[in-house]
């Protein structure tokens, strides 16, 4: 698919005097090719698609060099003095930390053993913000709901001193819809089984794979429920303890989520390709850090790291911009965006002329969406007609999102949003298998492509480097 | 494939009067349907296909109610007990344990950590028979090998004191060839190395998935060298390591694989369908009952025992065989046949008619090879003529195979070897994924198929039930 995309690109350049070329104005209808574009813009997105090492390099890097950096630890604060020396070294200006305190969970030994009918050890991992069972671990009678709506539901009496365990289905989708509605064992369970009274809850994994490594990712007790321990079983282990539900029996388990709270420091990693005029607005463009203990954060959000910065970085070798790219790498993302509410108390109330994340994988984007006003409506069309050779198709003008950058787009900034393919997304999020391997070193290309051809629209002006010049 | 080749023995069926039908003769050449195939011989096979729920039952019952059962352990003895019941409740004749000794070994807590130069935890699992680096574990510098021939050239001074790391690109493979090669470092590794000095090895997990989950699996200290601890990393662990070996540092790991060897019992489980002339020799079927302890051990060997079971309870459904028929699930395979060798030394030297196994899997059968003799060649054939509307090929007639039964294979008792599609079974094969989740129940009814009408063919001469015939 992204072969062929490259043939009506060549048409254009055949077709059409590189005079004519000014502006992104579409071509006469009769003249069957692609959607003009600038073609610095498309060069600049050709030569990304073409052989990207960027991405990779940085992605292979962090995720071998520092492995796993959860939110406020020692590893995270590896990955920032690594981030330091890589983007000092890749040429970026005032590369810089800012950093923040934060309370930091960590999880100790895990385990989980059903005692009877059939005695058997289970996966599994402690959700964020769990409880702790203690060394020795808690014992009781599991009861079983289909999701979370069935908890709810039921009389508190069923609950109280049990072992809850919440099952559900969530499917696989392009777009990674299912994780709102099908994550609320994650999100509200633990809750919902604390105020009423339960030992412990441990649900199925919010995931779409079929392998024996559970999903983490943070929840928060709310409405002044207490703290309970909170685990993910691995999906076969889920479905092993519903066939052991239904056999009818009383189920009893044994649960060691062992974790601790305190104190620690994340922060933010700057660095910017400084633009021709400082006085314009910047262009924020990030992914986070952080990532969570189990893998080693290659595609949440190694990769969405690698894609921001090689896409500034290819910007900054073709030249000095107009205006200013900052490339922010976001602490502490996965424990509740600490990052992006650090960034947006500093800076939040500063224009910025888009603000762009990538944070779901490196699997091929496929959709564009903007959210940059009535004003530049043609810029957003612009966008749009460069991305589609690369088979992405334009969404929504009054829409972008983001996980750091979301509160601030709320607010009122603009931005711009490049959705991912998903579908395999959950398969992997949040696990031990979280890693290297599972990034298409093709479909990464493809996404600093396109991230590169949106900044090279919304840097507009790149002024070509002085050493090319003279020649 | 399955769906489509029913078809053509609808046609059989209307083409051909079942008088014609007393033998397994080929149609003559112009008519264009499949070889002639026994019309009983086909119609357990089409019913199998069609909806055999039996070998379903068996795997998702011993893998729900006992899960894993490790060789010696008291898991095994539950999984003894599961099978008296289920084999007596499918109405087998004969049913019992037959006991033996065994040493035992058996994991206890399992850890890798690189200290230096890039700290980061690695997802590990001690072989069967490693040695134990005590609660405190082993702390060394890595030294990397990507085979076991380049460990065996090295010189002894490059080994000594050190962790021994060997890596290996075993491929995956329809027939499961690449098994015997590259699973050298697995088999032979841990001697080279202990021999050379070692502190203690690690290999890449043999295996072709890329998720973390080791692949544990036997070894043995050969030549006297002295055992040391020896653990299987998860292949994306193995590929992280060669990253970081590659660039260049000094690699340090703490290894903890605490295991122990204590004295435990196993035994073979059998049960029989008694055929109407109890002088002729038996036919043996078979699988093991034990499993790693990673996994439930579905598709090794649940899968397996289900099978032959369930094939040979279709033939006693359908009437009295003229042959007895032994059902053998094995006891202690994994950890280095004691329960074959149990077996052939009590009867080994007694005739049987044929000995097959399933210990593959319950992917596709796509070729069947026998071993029956010269005298027996007509019978060879028609077992080939009865699968190929399953799909399957027929291979050699002087070869046969299977784990258990392969020394009696060897000694000259005649056997068929019903070949699975192996192309993911070392995905799984020896590790937390060989859950229930992976098996196909489609491919697990050809798999009943094909050897109910193995069966059907060998234990010839089936009796209508007397309750049938007062119809």
């Amino acid at each position: 698919m992204q072969q062929a995309a490259a043939s009506p690109l060549s048409m254009v350049r055949s077709l059409v005097a590189a005079a004519l070329l000014a502006t992104a104005a579409p071509l006469s209808a009769q003249v069957h090719v692609s959607p003009l574009v600038d073609p610095k813009v498309a060069e600049l997105r050709d030569k990304a698609m073409d052989g990207d090492n960027y991405a990779w390099d940085i992605v292979e890097g962090l995720t071998t060099e520092v492995g796993q950096r959860l939110a406020g630890t020692e590893a995270e604060a590896r990955a920032r003095d690594w981030a330091v020396r890589k983007l000092t070294a890749m040429g970026f200006s005032n590369v810089r930390v800012e950093p923040f305190d934060m309370p930091v969970w960590s999880r100790g030994h895990e385990s989980a053993e059903i005692l009877a009918p059939f005695p058997q050890h289970m996966v599994v991992a402690a959700l964020g913000n769990s409880g702790s069972t203690g060394p020795e671990g808690v014992t009781g009678e599991i009861v079983g709901f289909d999701s979370v709506d069935a908890l709810s539901a039921a009389p508190d009496d069923l609950v109280r001193g049990k072992i809850v365990f919440v099952d559900h289905r969530m499917p696989a989708n392009q777009d990674g819809s299912g994780y709102g509605e099908f994550g609320a064992p994650r999100r509200q369970g633990p809750t919902v089984a604390s105020k009423k009274g339960a030992l412990a809850i441990v649900i199925r994994s919010i995931g779409t794979d079929h392998h024996r490594n559970p999903h983490t990712g943070v929840m928060v007790f709310s409405d002044g429920a207490k703290p309970i321990p909170a685990g993910a079983l691995s999906i076969p282990d889920a479905e092993q303890l519903v066939r052991i539900l239904k056999r009818g029996q009383p189920v009893t388990m044994r649960l060691v989520l062992q974790s601790r709270v305190t104190n620690g420091q994340s922060g933010n990693v700057i660095a910017e390709v400084p633009g021709r005029d400082p006085s314009l607005p910047p262009i924020l463009v990030g992914g986070h850090l952080d990532s969570w203990d189990l893998g080693t954060g290659a595609i949440d959000d190694g990769t969405g790291v690698a894609i921001a910065a090689a896409a500034a970085k290819r910007i900054m070798d073709a030249g000095r911009p107009l205006r200013t790219i900052r490339v922010v790498w976001f602490g502490a993302e996965e424990v509740g965006l600490f990052g992006g509410n650090h960034y947006r108390e500093k800076y939040g109330k500063q224009p910025h002329y888009a603000l762009i994340e990538s944070d779901f994988g490196a699997d091929k984007i496929w959709k564009v969406d903007s959210k940059l006003g009535d004003a530049r409506k043609s810029e957003a069309e612009a966008i749009g007609k460069a991305l589609a050779p690369l088979g992405i198709v334009t969404g929504k003008f009054d829409e972008a999102d983001g996980s750091d950058i979301g509160p601030m787009l709320a607010d009122g900034l603009p931005g711009v949003g490049l959705s991912q393919d998903g579908t395999r997304y959950f398969d992997l999020h949040h696990t031990p298998d979280d890693t290297l391997d599972k990034i298409d070193p093709a479909q990464l290309r493809q996404n600093v492509a396109a991230w590169t051809a949106v900044l090279a629209i919304l840097s507009s002006g790149i002024e070509e480097p002085k050493a090319k010049k003279r020649r």
